[in-house]
Formats: structure tokens, sequence, C-alpha cells
């Protein structure tokens, strides 16, 4: 059974004209006309497929093709966009398990678990927050900040909860994704088979020093926190890469105080964010930093600690099969990103596959991932479901 | 001849009274009322001492004592303040200059010279523009910016015009002045002679990278303009400590783009500022330092470029007599900071002296300088007079 690239890749092009603005990108937030629209194209799209489609109280589309067990196959990833956002994040993953459905039918291919196609809401977070449809779903719990936006379209805690699964009803869930990061482009692999999505933490700093003149205090009666502040983050970052090479750490927000040309800087605020395969992991180099500058004027407030998430090892285990059986390169990876599968995992067992991003680049107009590729990663997502269901 | 530090030190309290704020300081911009009535004090106390008082078209206050030569002897510092400012900046070398008048009088010192006590206005430049009494007292060029600034205080180019005077009837100009930095009290050193002042050099920075996803993009494929830019300061202290360990260097305004958590670094954008003995050793540094980094994504562009000042060698040595026959010690030393003798070193033979800042502190409520320090500062000002007088 081999899936239609050119189909497939008609449905990316045509759900991504919904919310485009030339020069700019798509902009589809939940709970707008735009996103409507798309939901619209996307429940078309799955009937003619024969699925039987619903959307749940907080607004995720499912289509469902009934089996003989009572323990679907999910598949799926999120309709919405960021704004001036591309045409292939969460889309994909939608429409990938639209035209699988579609190949399996087209085939004769009598599936013993139902399979479902659901397209997520609100998975950027613009709107709600952030995997908002997935949390409904699955019944992990939703923010507090989630409640007066959630009011703003209409919702409540009733619909919350109705939209709630029960998990004993799913065997698994399986996720095709663009990798949105440069590591699959750049070493020419097609295919990322994901172990995980990474852990968050984040930490404010705060590095002391003594504000004075610029101009009458010499530099050996400085406690310039600047100066104290860019060693660290240099020797942060060398902590970090010692520790594992594939955790990231990354200093995106400072703020020099008080911040004038002729006076010297007395303290510095900055946000240091780390992503790794285990919070743990990423606590053990905030402690070792901690430890190394703790007596220079450094202090650290944690502000999130976001838990990894372990994907399931037997489902990898299927995908990677699959790989092989397809003479196919593929390369095991953790996801930096957050994404639906965060929540499915908590769920069912729940894997994903990634495709290259071209350049790396995603949430931009630019974001481009090569029909080549989107028909590989559509491809083993077939023959995945396909294993499962046997 | 011995002065009398009570007394002095009375009138820089009196004076210090005048805009005065509890846990605030004191503001005494010029062209307010709050200056004009410390103008009137320092006024008075110049009449009593014998002094004939002058205020000039743009504000300076100035006492006259005749003497048979044609060429004055000049003493002097400002009367401004900055905005909850301290009570000894500036205000010092005026009072102490009447001090040493009044101590000639009382003695019965014949002077060969006429004797000016200048009380300039507007040096901290909040209000006008910094040390804008001097320069028109010297015919310094005043900027562009300052002229309608000036006209909201009834000033035209007429009034700066008028307030220049003749070089000719000058032999020299001497301003004792606070440090404003620690390195006198710091090393327990009661009079600083200062050299000159120092050029100051100042350029804007950008680094730049490529900001991108901090999840999903892995170290090794990152182009953070922070990390460069952390890298870039350390290094650029090293270059200017090798340089000179007498010069300055201080990156006191940085904005780190686009400035979100989860976001690379894409630019950063900083300001250098160096001070030294001359503009060219700071241009040899900046030169070094791009040379370093040009191709690491390093642009720099000069934003100002003030000539350092070099004070007169022949006063200087005669103030190091004077400390030498006091038997006090002394430490020759560059100011950092502006003052009213950058403009009088073009105008006429000028040199400065220092007295210790506790704690290095100025511009603040808690300035504070020791009567013990003021007195050797005042005395050593009046042999000085004396000594230039012969």
């Amino acid at each position: 059974m081999e899936i239609n690239i050119e189909r497939l890749y008609k449905d990316v092009e045509d759900l991504g004209k919904i919310g485009f603005e030339e020069n700019v990108g798509v902009t589809r937030l939940s709970y707008s006309s735009e996103y409507d629209k798309g939901v619209d194209l996307v429940r078309n799209l799955m009937e003619s497929a024969g699925l039987k489609t619903y959307i749940d109280p907080v607004g995720n589309l499912i289509g469902r093709l009934e089996g003989k067990s009572d323990k679907a196959i999910s598949i799926g990833s999120h309709l919405d966009s960021v704004p001036a956002g591309g045409i292939f994040d969460g889309t994909l993953g939608v429409l990938a398990g639209i035209e699988c459905v579609r190949v399996l039918q087209e085939n004769g291919y009598k599936n013993h678990h139902p399979i479902e196609v659901i397209g997520f809401t609100e998975e950027e977070g613009n709107v709600v927050g952030g995997t908002f449809g997935s949390k409904c779903f699955t019944g992990v719990p939703i923010e507090e900040s989630s409640i007066p936006k959630m009011e703003q379209h209409g919702l409540d805690m009733n619909s919350v909860n109705m939209a709630r699964r029960d998990p004993e009803k799913y065997k698994c869930y399986l996720e095709l994704h663009i990798e949105q990061g440069g590591v699959l482009d750049n070493t020419t692999t097609p295919i990322g088979v994901v172990n995980g999505i990474v852990g968050i933490t984040r930490y404010r700093a705060t590095v002391n020093g003594m504000a004075n003149h610029a101009g009458s205090t010499p530099m050996n009666l400085r406690d310039d926190a600047l100066v104290k502040t860019c060693k660290m983050i240099t020797r942060l970052m060398e902590i970090a890469h010692l520790k594992d090479e594939e955790i990231t750490c990354t200093v995106g927000q400072m703020t020099v105080l008080p911040g004038a040309v002729n006076v010297i800087p007395g303290k510095v605020e900055f946000i240091i964010e780390l992503r790794g395969k285990s919070i743990s992991a990423n606590e053990e180099i905030i402690e070792q930093f901690y430890e190394e500058f703790r007596n220079e004027g450094l202090i650290l407030k944690n502000i999130l600690s976001q838990k990894e998430t372990v994907l399931d090892e037997r489902i990898i285990k299927t995908i990677e099969d699959c790989c092989k059986e397809m003479n196919i390169a593929y390369r095991k990876m953790y996801s930096g990103a957050g994404h639906d599968a965060i929540n499915m995992a908590l769920f069912t067992p729940s894997a994903m596959m990634f495709i290259p991003s071209i350049g790396g680049i995603s949430h931009s107009i630019v974001e481009k991932s090569l029909p080549k590729d989107i028909a590989i990663g559509c491809q083993l997502l077939l023959n995945s479901i396909v294993k499962l269901d046997k």
C-alpha cells in the first residue's frame, strides 16, 4: 500500500490557504472564524475518507473508522497555527492521518482496531493555553490562568470535563510532525523517531554588583554585575555541555541595571532555560552553576519545572522496524518543543515521528518541508498503523 | 598662614542646606530659584572676604581681589548640583577659594596677582548642557542642542558671547574638587594631584547571531548572539586591562533581542565606554577588539570621541612641591569624570587637586568628605596660590 503524495500535499496547501496573508504567513488561531473554516475543510476530507466525524465540546475534531476491537489506534496533531506561522506545523499530522485512512480504504484493508484521526485545537496556546485541546481530551488538568480565557470563548469547566475521553478505549497514539529544528535537515536524515519530549526548567537569575560612576571608579575597585554575568553565562554553557551534549541551554532575556552608558551595572537579571531528557539533569546543571557562583552575587529562583515526557518503547520499536523494512535512515532524538503527545503519552502509549524542516525554521512563513520527506513520513505512519493493527 | 576648617566646613554645610530635601539630597539646578539663593549666599561670603563680585551674562559668579599684575590667579568650581546630589561636589572648590582669600586678607598678605574666585554655573548639564558656564567663560563652542534650552532661560548667543573672557588677563586656574571615586579613600591618600582629565570614547556595538527556537535547535547548530557577546565583553575587559591598567572600560547598556525566554538571541546591542589618558589609546583597544571579533558578527559604530585634557605641568610641579613642604602624601592621578577645568585648560594653564570621597560615592545624598581632608585640601590650595603668586 502506497500513500499518494500529490493528494496529501494538495491538502496541506489547501488548508494552508485558510488564514494565509501574503508576506506574513498563516494565522489560524483557535476559536476564530479562520480556524472554523479550516476545521470545515478537514472535516470534509475526513468524511470523504469514510471517517465518522465529531467535534468535541472544546473544539477537537475527531474522525473515526470503526473496527472489531474496542481499542482505537489514534493518529493526530493540531489544526491551529501561531500568528504568522507556516502551513506544515500541526496540520501535517492530521492530514497525513487522513491520507493513511484513504489508502487503507482504497486497498480494502480491514482494520482490526478502530482508527481515530484527531485534529486537536489550541496546541499553540495563543488563545487559551498551550496544548489545551489535548489536555481536555486526556483529562490533564488545565492551568488556572486558562479559565477566564476559555470563558471568553463560551467554554466552561463543563465543556472541559465533557471532552475527556476514556483511556481504556485507546490502544495507542501516533503523531507525525515537522521537526521545527535543524538536526534532520543538517544531517540529511529523512526521519526522526522521537524518544521523548524534553523537560523544561527555567530559573530567574539575579547577579548583584555595585553601581558606580564609570569614569571615576578604577577597574580594580569595581564590582561590575555585567562583567560577572558574562563570565557566568560562558561557564553555564560549558557546564551544560559537559553534563549532556543534547541539553539545550538558553538565556533569551536579560536586563542590565541601572542601564546608563556611564554607570557601572549594579544588577543584571536574566532567565535561564534548560531543556533536556530529564528535569533532574537540568537541576544538576543549575546546582553546579549555583555552587560555582553563589559567592559572586548570584541568586537563582525556579520559575518553571515542566517534566519530561517518555514515549512508549514498544511503539518506538515498531516504528524503527518499519524504517528498517522501508530501508530509510532514521535518527532517534528528543523533541525540544512541546506537542500534544505530551498529554497523550499520559493517556495511552504514544510515539512521534519527525520529518525535516528546511533550515530548521518553523513558526514562520518560510517554514518548509519537502514533498519527498512528507511522502516518507506519511508512508512510515501508514506502515506503522498496519503493524500496530496486527 | 593657616586656613580655618571650622569656618569653611560651616560654609559648606550652610550652602548644602539650600535645595536640600531630607532623605533625598541637594537639588540646586542652574537657573532655578534654589540656585539663585545659593549664589546669594556665596556672593555675600565673597563680599565679606573683600572680593568685588560680578555675575556674568550666563550666570557665572566671579569675586575679584585686585593685585599689581594684570594676570589673575583664578580659583573655582561649580555651584550647581545634580538632582538629589551631595553637598561637596563643586561647592567645595568655590568655598575653599573664598576661605583662602579670607586667610590672605586676615594675614595682611599683599597679592601680586589679582585673585578671582569663580562659581561656575551649569557644570552638571541637567538644564542647558555640561560645563556650560565655563564653556561660555572660556569661549569653548557650546553644543547646538544647548541653544533651545538656553532660550528657555532667557539666554541667547549674545549672552554667551558677552560672558567670554580674555585669556591674556589670566595667569592660571586652580580647582579643588572631591575625587568622586574611591582611589584616595581606598589607599588612604589625602591628596590627588590631577595630571589630566580622561578622554572618553563610546561605541555602539551590535552582535548579530541567528534567532531560533530554544527547544528544537541543538547547541551545535546555534549562532547565539548573547553567548558570543559574553565572550566578547570578557575579552574586551582583558584587552583594555592589558593595554593600560588605568583605562576604565564599561558596558552599561545592553539590549538582547528578540528578548523571549524561549528564543535564542538573534541580536545583542550594547554601548562600550572607554575612558583613558588619550583617546588614541582608547581607539587602539577598539581596533584590537574589532580585529578579534569582526568575523563573529560584531559591528561597531563610534558615537563619542571626547578628547583628553592635559593639565599644566609647571603648576602640577608647584602643587607637588607644596605637598612635599607640607609633608603630606599625594597621588598623581587622572580624573575619570569631567570638570570645568577641561575648558579652563584650553584658556589658561590649569591644575586640579582632589580630596578623598568616602567610599568613592558622589552624586548622592551620602556623598561625604571628612573635615580633616577638606582642611588639607584647602591648605594646599592656599599654599599653591601663594607659591604661584611669587
